[in-house]
C-alpha cells in the first residue's frame, strides 16, 4: 500500500445524467433523448454557487481528475490542475468534467445505440457544433441545480466552450477561463483537419460511418489523423530537444522502418489512439472546431460585437510557442473583450511545450490559476 | 497563332543519358546501370565554362523551362526564372536541368523496369540520398564533358543538393545558389515526412511497394501526402489571404463533404498529384530529405567543419514566412561559410508565400537572381 496523495480528488465515478426532451441542433436535426456522462470532484454548496465546469478539447472527457481504482496507474487528464489544494482547489469548488454530446466515452454519440434502428447511430449520426454543446451543458447544470457556475474552464477547443457560453449565457457564469484557444480557426487549422479527416473518410475500413457493423475500424486513419494532429500539438523546439535527429539504432537503416525516434513516437501515439477513440467522433469534434466563429452570422464578422453580450470576468491564457493556436489569436480575443470593457487579465506563459502546455504543470502558469481562482473562492457568489 | 515569347527557352526536347559503370550508392546497394533524362537551354561555350545545373526538388524533375510543343500550356517548373533575358539568362548560360535517380520522370526509379527481373523495381529499388544524386550529376557532367559549372542551383531538397556539391566537389563549381533550405530537417520536418509517408505505406493499394503488378495505385495515401505537404508549402498569411474561412456554398453544410474553398484546394491537388507521381519516389524523395545532414558522420555535428572544404562563392536566400525552412536555417548555413571565410551573400525575402515563394515571380527575389548572376557571366571560367 502506498501513502494517500492529499491532493489528489481519489477514487471517483462517473454519472449519467439522461435527457428526454428533444434538442434541436444548429444543424437542423433532432436527437429525442440523449445521455451525458460526467463526473464532480469537491462539493457543491448549499446556494450552489461554487461550481466549475471544465469543458473539454479534441480527444478529452468527463474524466478530468483522480482515479476509477487503487489499481488505476493514469488519473484523469487534467489531475495536475485539479484537485485538494490544486489550482482548481476541490476544497472550495465543485468541479464537474462532462463527456460532451458526439463523445465515445459514455455520452450519447456516433458508437451509441440509435434507440430509432437498435443499431450504433455512425454515420447517421448528426454534426454537432460549440454552440451545440453550451446548450447540452446548460441542460446538465439545470439538472443538477446549478443557476450559475463561479467559473468555467477550458483549454484549445474547450476554451471556444467557454467563449460560447459566455456570449450565450452571460449571467450564467461568473468566471471564464479560456487556454490556449482561438476566436476560430485560420485556414491552415481547417487544412490540417481536413487531411485527418480525409485520412478517416478514405480508409477502405470507415464504410462511409458505419464500420461498427463490419466489425472494424478505420484503424489506419485515425492513426494519421492523430500522428498529423499530434505535430501541431508539440512545438518544434520540444520536439528537438526530446527528440531532436536521434536515432533509434544509431545509425542510418535506409529502409522505411522506425529510423528516428520521433517516427518511433509518433506512430506509437497514432497506433494507442487509433485502437481506443472512435473515428466518427474525432471527424465530429474536428468539424466543432472548423465551425467554431462567434462571428458568422455577422456581416462584418466583429469579434467585439460578438463579445458584446459577454459579463464574465476572464482570464485568458496563451503559451508562447504554441503555434496551433499562437498567442496573437488569444490577443484578438483579449481586444475584443477590452473594446466592451470588460474585466480581463491576460497572460503569455512562457513555455517550451506548444499547444499541450495547457495540459502540463508549468508552474507559472500552474500557479497564475491558482492566483486566479482563490480571488474566484473569496468572492463567493453574486 | 500567337506571338512568341521572346523570355522563353521555346520548345526544348528532353535527352537520355545512359550510365554502364556500376554505382554504389550510401546504403550499399548497388545498381549495375540507370539512365538519367535531362533537358538543356542556351548554348555550352567553347570552353564549356558556362554551365548552370539546376538540382530539383522533392516533386520536381528535368522539364526545368520551355514547352514541349506549340499546343503545351504549361511550361517548365522554373520558367519564370530561366529563359533569354530572364534572372538565369540563357543568352549567357547553358542550364541544365535533370530528374534525379529514384525519380519517375523518366529517369531511373522504383517505375522503372529492372533489367535483372524484367518487371518495374517497385520495393526493390534502393534508397537514394542526397550524396548519391551529387555523385550521379557528377557523372552526368562528366558525359557532357563539363568540368567546372558556373553555378549550381536549388531550392528546398535542390538547396541541399547544392550544399553537398560544394562539400564533395568544391572544385566542380565556382558558385553556390542555396534557396530555401536547410542544412538538415528538425525533427518537426522529419515528423510531417513520415505522416506523409504512413499514410503511403499504410494505403491497402501499396502492396509492399509492388503495386505496379497489381494494377493499381495507392492514390489515397500519396493524396493524403500531397495535402499535408502542401500546407507545410504555403505560409498561414498566405492560406488567409487566398482562402480565409470563404465556404464553397456560403453556409455551414453540416456535413463532411467540401465546405470550406481551402479544402477544396487541397483535396484538387492532392487528386491531381496522387494520379501523375508515383509513391515510391515520393517515399524515396522524403528519406533522401530526412538523411540530409552534413554532420552526420561527425562526432560534434559541426556544420561549419562540414563546410571547411567548400570553395565556391554562395548565394543565400530565404523567405520570411518560409516556416517549413524558416530563415533560421539558411542563417545556420551562412554562419558556418563565414566560419570558414567563404565568400557569402544572404538576403532574407519578404513573402507572403511561404516556403513556395522559391518558384514564384517575386519581384525582389528574381532581381537578386538576375543580378548575382550577371555578376557570375562577367567573371567568366577560372
Amino acid at each position: 500500500m502506498h501513502s494517500p496523495d492529499l491532493t489528489s480528488v481519489g477514487i471517483v465515478a462517473p454519472q449519467t445524467a439522461r435527457f428526454d426532451q428533444p434538442i434541436t441542433l444548429r444543424s437542423g436535426a433532432t436527437l429525442a433523448s440523449y445521455e451525458l456522462v460526467y463526473e464532480t470532484y469537491g462539493q457543491l454548496n448549499a446556494d450552489k454557487s461554487n461550481a466549475v465546469l471544465v469543458c473539454h478539447a479534441l480527444s478529452g472527457n468527463h474524466h478530468v481528475a483522480g482515479y476509477y481504482s487503487d489499481q488505476d496507474k493514469r488519473p484523469g487528464w487534467w489531475d495536475n490542475m485539479i484537485g485538494p489544494g490544486k489550482p482548481i482547489d476541490t476544497e472550495h469548488f465543485c468541479v464537474i468534467g462532462l463527456n460532451n454530446l458526439g463523445g465515445c466515452h459514455g455520452s450519447t454519440g456516433p458508437s451509441s445505440i440509435d434507440p430509432a434502428s437498435g443499431k450504433p447511430y455512425g454515420a447517421s449520426f448528426p454534426v454537432v457544433t460549440v454552440d451545440d454543446w453550451v446548450e447540452t451543458q446548460a441542460r446538465l447544470a439545470d439538472q443538477l441545480g446549478i443557476q450559475q457556475f463561479a467559473a468555467i474552464v477550458g483549454g484549445s477547443l474547450g476554451g471556444m466552450q467557454v467563449l460560447q457560453w459566455s456570449i450565450t449565457y452571460p449571467q450564467r457564469l461568473r468566471h471564464a477561463l479560456v487556454i490556449a484557444a482561438a476566436p476560430k480557426l485560420t485556414a491552415q487549422n481547417i487544412a490540417f483537419n481536413d487531411v485527418a479527416r480525409q485520412a478517416i473518410l478514405t480508409d477502405p475500413d470507415f464504410h462511409g460511418g458505419n464500420f461498427y457493423e463490419h466489425g472494424v475500424i478505420p484503424k489506419r486513419g485515425l492513426r494519421l489523423a492523430r500522428m498529423l494532429g499530434h505535430i501541431t500539438y508539440l512545438s518544434d523546439d520540444v520536439m528537438g530537444s526530446k527528440f531532436g535527429r536521434l536515432l533509434r539504432s544509431g545509425a542510418f537503416q535506409y529502409s522505411y522502418d522506425v529510423e528516428f525516434e520521433i517516427e518511433s513516437y509518433l506512430r506509437y501515439q497514432g497506433d494507442k489512439f487509433s485502437e481506443s477513440f472512435d473515428a466518427n467522433t474525432y471527424l465530429l469534434m474536428t468539424k466543432a472546431l472548423d465551425y467554431f466563429d462567434p462571428t458568422h452570422h455577422q456581416e462584418d464578422k466583429s469579434l467585439s460585437l460578438a463579445l458584446k453580450p459577454a459579463s464574465a470576468k476572464f482570464l485568458v491564457i496563451a503559451f508562447t510557442t504554441d503555434w496551433r493556436f499562437a498567442p496573437d489569436r488569444s490577443r484578438e480575443i483579449v481586444k475584443a473583450l477590452l473594446d466592451n470593457e470588460r474585466d480581463v487579465a491576460y497572460a503569455e506563459i512562457t513555455s517550451s511545450h506548444g499547444h499541450d502546455a495547457f495540459l502540463m504543470l508549468e508552474p507559472h502558469y500552474h500557479e497564475l490559476v491558482r492566483a486566479y481562482m482563490q480571488r474566484v473562492a473569496q468572492e463567493g457568489g453574486r
